[in-house]
């Protein structure tokens, strides 16, 4: 059975990695393993050790930062982190942040939290399981918690 | 033969990957691996994958940045990603970003994304089999997808 | 028993490793390695140090950046590099820093540094010894020396 | 005989590479390796590449940014990566970068990337042959390209 | 003995390297291993020879970035590779920059870098042999080439 592992924040509002596993046993058969840190600097190592010693074949890195420029600043430097261990690994970590400027109400926030993360669910899916199927929608113009933008041609 | 991989996304409004393998066909015999991934910053790892696990010789790693100051931070991480995977692999991978700003209408960026693509493509057959060519066109000012600037003199 | 490094600074105006070492003493029984450098750019290479030659678990990594715009640059280089330390060993460093115009006196500013310090200890502690007590704290909203902003639901 | 990489770009508008190689032919007996790429981004794989696989013992990276953000951004990638490929090989790669708002009209672009191009083939002949001599010139303001801005004194 | 590695340029317009050397051989016995380059984005590479092939057990990397964006950018990039180059030798290389605009006038700037690099070789001179001397001034605010920031207490 494969392995996902779901790496989030105390930091967080919302309790992203609820809705990811909710939504991965709706659709696949997977063991989950979670692994909780204080804040998205700290999910990098969390990312590379769930793939390095605890066996999971992909990683979800949930986290929600701030709305203050040192909170963009964290966010950046994690998502650096996230992209080094996915090439020391050769394994996927799909990074969902969501910001917390992106809501207006709290509620808001809750359901862009929730829908990014199972849309990102999705997408681990395939990743793990139906690589084709992205293949089908490449320059669709998705977007995971919002509306597509959809595609354009020639 | 040699092996091309492509990376492309679900984000990107166009289908670069259906242009790039368009003009691969014309111009040489290669095999042309594909791999689609949900957004730019999933592309380093993409491209890391198709060099290390499926062979390929060289990657295309194309994407289509949103608008937003967002957009253009997970822009800049990817790029860094990329970079850093062609150092660890010695091999190239040519990354082939549309900002969506980069055009006014719909199907001015669509026109953008598919001349890119194919420009570059033509770029990585040089890489691949002509690399002479290129030291030909060094300093000469060339511009993918937009009109070359041109070469100046002393 | 487990080794657990602090690393801090001269730079820094308060004293945040005491207040680190009180608040472990409270609640855990650890060893303690401590290593203090001049500024924060210095504290990446002392954790890393901790952990591969002082056999520590994990590292605290203390720093109170100034209020110019160099001292952000700093930070965040400092930052970038606490995260490389840990995808090189696979253990975690625990950044905790306090920027000078968090506040507004220097009072204020040291009882800020004393918070934050001693909650991620606490945040130290639970990765090292009860790391089931972080995931039931995730997506709670925490925030380390300030009051905690509290979770959200759908 | 000392082998010296030379990495240029099809992007530039001058062509770098030839005042490179006369000014090496003028000053010492070395083989020249080539690798012309399109843009800077692709200059840190060429260098890595030059010195793992061409034996070089020494790079020069000759690029020339454009005038707009992305351009700049993209230089900014492109020096990380350089620094990146001297770290993991021990050797010197001379970033040469002429940015294209650095002159106002098309002559004097070209005199600026003539003259700092050269300039740097006289920093890479003595970091091969005569280390000594840049010792007797450290801090004495030098700047290539430019006028010196000299050394000045307690 | 203990080998010292001291990195500098030539772009830097005071001989930092001078006051360095002058420094240690007021308070230290050790061998001291001079490289000079041409700007602050090739020390990385210098300090990393130092301690590799060299023999260094520690570095100071000397640089005084010019006033402009492009210069904090060059200063920025220098600085991430000087941890990276740490990190890869688990060795510490102090950074010593002094930016051109620190200073209303030549001579307040050749006193700045002359102090802040003095400093700074107490720093490596502690790092090296009186690790200790460190901790007694943790949290004290020290401030290199400027009057201390001093402790604040709760």
């Amino acid at each position: 059975m494969n392995r996902v592992g779901i790496a989030d924040t105390t930091f967080a509002r919302y309790d992203m990695a609820g809705s990811a596993i909710k939504e991965f046993k709706k659709w696949a058969s997977v063991k989950i393993e979670r692994y909780t840190v204080p804040g998205v600097k700290d999910l990098p190592v969390a990312a590379k050790k769930l793939l390095d010693e605890r066996g999971c074949d992909i990683v979800m890195a949930l986290g929600m930062p701030g709305p203050e420029a040192i909170d963009k600043q964290c966010a950046h430097e994690a998502s650096l982190g996230l992209i080094l261990a996915q090439l020391m690994t050769n394994k996927h970590v799909l990074e969902v942040f969501v910001h917390e400027d992106e809501a207006e109400t709290d509620g808001e926030l809750a359901e862009l939290a929730d829908m990014r993360t199972r849309e990102h669910v999705l997408n681990a899916i395939k990743l793990l399981f139906e690589p084709k199927k992205l293949i089908k929608e490449a320059g669709m113009g998705e977007r995971e918690g919002y509306k597509d933008a959809g595609p354009i041609r020639l």
